[in-house]
């Protein structure tokens, strides 16, 4: 899957893009946006997993994890030009598709299909954030373990534990217990 | 200012809107959309102040105000079609305009207008969002009131102290304390 057939899939259009798509390799531990950076893109990954992450009081906070067929960016500073709090790397080899912002910009202004593309991953993002913010005021640990063992088991499969305890804000071997209590 | 002359005014063009805007007035105290409901709508508002505020343990938490040229909506719900934890409250007699949830699905699969709206809206309400979260992550009390008084004078001119401490999560003379210091 790629960006091309991504929207072909979502928005049963197979018109060509009205913007560029530049294709990237990353070795694994490549900082593809940085803290401070303003993001030039969005991306798409085609192959291998990348990790959100930000510091909070010098700790970092792992924000969320993509895996191929996902966008991700480091979206509040695409959207308003200002530093990113965020950054994104590599956590193993990665292929990747970049959409620049000044071609999507350009394309807002007149494709509907570039539009359609915009208003949905905005929505997803959105939609992933308050979930996410909601998640962490209403559920406990366990709940939200169990909840990601349900639905994003390749977080669980194919990322290591010190990573998922980040993630899911609490110590790894808080998070050992569970998985054991949850095995047994 | 209305739905159509807002469109104008930000994208540019002044053709025909391809989906029904309903008229309303309600009442102080109307509740537009209530916690449990399915938001069935995109609102602007085109006079009057409204209330989105949400329950925490029993407690109201006002999340946001809204003030004439303002769009508004319980927009998780709106896009997952699931009950709303928000409910929308008008503060005062209250003139709005409504996009129904089918006729702005339907304009999505045909309309750049309602496509780069629909993407603006919910840029806004994501920036919005992510920056009242790092907000209430990073900054004290004291520094959230400066900024609102700042920013969004409006909120402190217009409404009642207690519903401005709900919206900054302080109690009331915690907040009229910083406005005494604050005005010294």
């Amino acid at each position: 899957m790629n960006i091309a057939s991504y929207i072909q899939h979502t928005f049963g259009t197979n018109e060509p893009l009205p913007f560029e798509v530049k294709q990237h390799s990353f070795a694994k531990k490549h900082i593809i946006t940085n803290i401070g950076d303003v993001e030039q893109n969005i991306y798409y990954l085609t192959s291998g997993i990348v990790e959100a992450a930000m510091l909070k009081d010098g700790d970092e906070r792992i924000v969320d994890f993509f895996f191929p067929g996902q966008f991700f960016a480091a979206y509040t500073s695409f959207l308003t030009r200002k530093a990113a709090d965020v950054y994104l790397r590599c956590l193993t080899d990665c292929t990747i598709e970049a959409m620049p912002y000044q071609h999507l910009t350009d394309a807002y202004k007149t494709s509907l299909i570039t539009n359609q593309l915009g208003r949905h991953l905005t929505e997803t993002v959105y939609l992933a954030r308050t979930q996410r913010e909601k998640d962490f005021l209403t559920k406990s640990a366990e709940q939200r373990y169990i909840e990601l063992l349900q639905n994003r088991p390749e977080i669980i499969e194919q990322i290591q534990v010190n990573k998922v305890a980040k993630y899911l804000g609490i110590h790894p071997e808080s998070l050992s217990r569970l998985r054991k209590e949850i095995n047994t």
